[in-house]
């Protein structure tokens, strides 16, 4: 991005950048793994315990987290003979992290390589083919590198819908 | 992504997930943040340490983290009459992380938002047009949900290109 800077950077106060505020409720790396458990279909606090291998203290911070930031939300279950819990599911705001859950997992998977390989992996339901994460224009479509973007001051926020 | 999940996600060993394994090294606040500025053009230690106000000691022991990873190369540099330093720049590897920090910012932009607005947006250089981290499938272009994608076991590691 910086071969075409209109701006310096440097100058921005980004303790106001949209990164800088993501990171600040998500930017954990439990919380994240967290997001990815309940994207993959794990609800369940013992569930998400026992495949995190989180402690009880930082799980049940971590989900209350999520839920006051509306990613995840709650819904009582109960099995016979047991009290009333909460099952968590992600809401549309959490699923909207899709595209980093992805972008996340297609970095390390092609740079950072193990032996025996990647044990899963995210295909279109319809064809069966690999998905990727790319930035592209919202009016031409085209996929872009970094190179081919500027950052650009913003003199107000714009709509949120940009399609 | 559950409503087509071929496996049960709570009986994969995720401590070998990609996800997890990005986490490992670019799952820090304070990480990320130096890779979004330094996408932006800031390379010098000092500029660093201002602008996203992290103490020396961190920001030292990030910089040479992002360096053993091949995230950041250092080049050297001299001002007259000082002595040579080193400044900081993005490897094609942390080039590659275009789509997560795209990806972190379209969802505070989208999800955080504040008075005021976000200071600054990516826009596609040629046409001015904003641009957005989606997911989509390497082999027919459809735009994706996770509702239309799928996690399934990987058998063995695919090929680094899959276009």
């Amino acid at each position: 991005m910086d071969a075409h800077r209109t701006i310096d950077w440097r100058e921005l106060d980004t303790s106001l950048c949209s990164i800088h505020r993501t990171l600040a409720v998500i930017g954990d790396k439990w919380t994240m793994l967290l997001i990815r458990d309940a994207a993959n279909g794990v609800r369940r606090f013992d569930d998400f315990r026992r495949h995190v291998g989180v402690s009880e203290a930082v799980l049940s911070d971590r989900l209350k987290h999520l839920v006051s930031q509306e990613i995840l939300e709650t819904r009582e279950y109960q099995e016979p003979g047991q009290r009333r819990r909460h099952e968590y599911r992600l809401t549309a705001k959490g699923w909207e992290l899709f595209p980093v859950l992805v972008a996340l997992a297609q970095w390390g998977d092609d740079h950072l390589p193990q032996p025996g390989g990647q044990p899963w992996r995210i295909e279109h339901t319809a064809c069966g083919h690999p998905v990727r994460a790319e930035v592209h224009c919202t009016h031409d479509g085209e996929t872009l590198g970094p190179r081919d973007t500027r950052v650009v001051r913003n003199a107000r926020r714009r709509a949120r819908t940009r399609t």
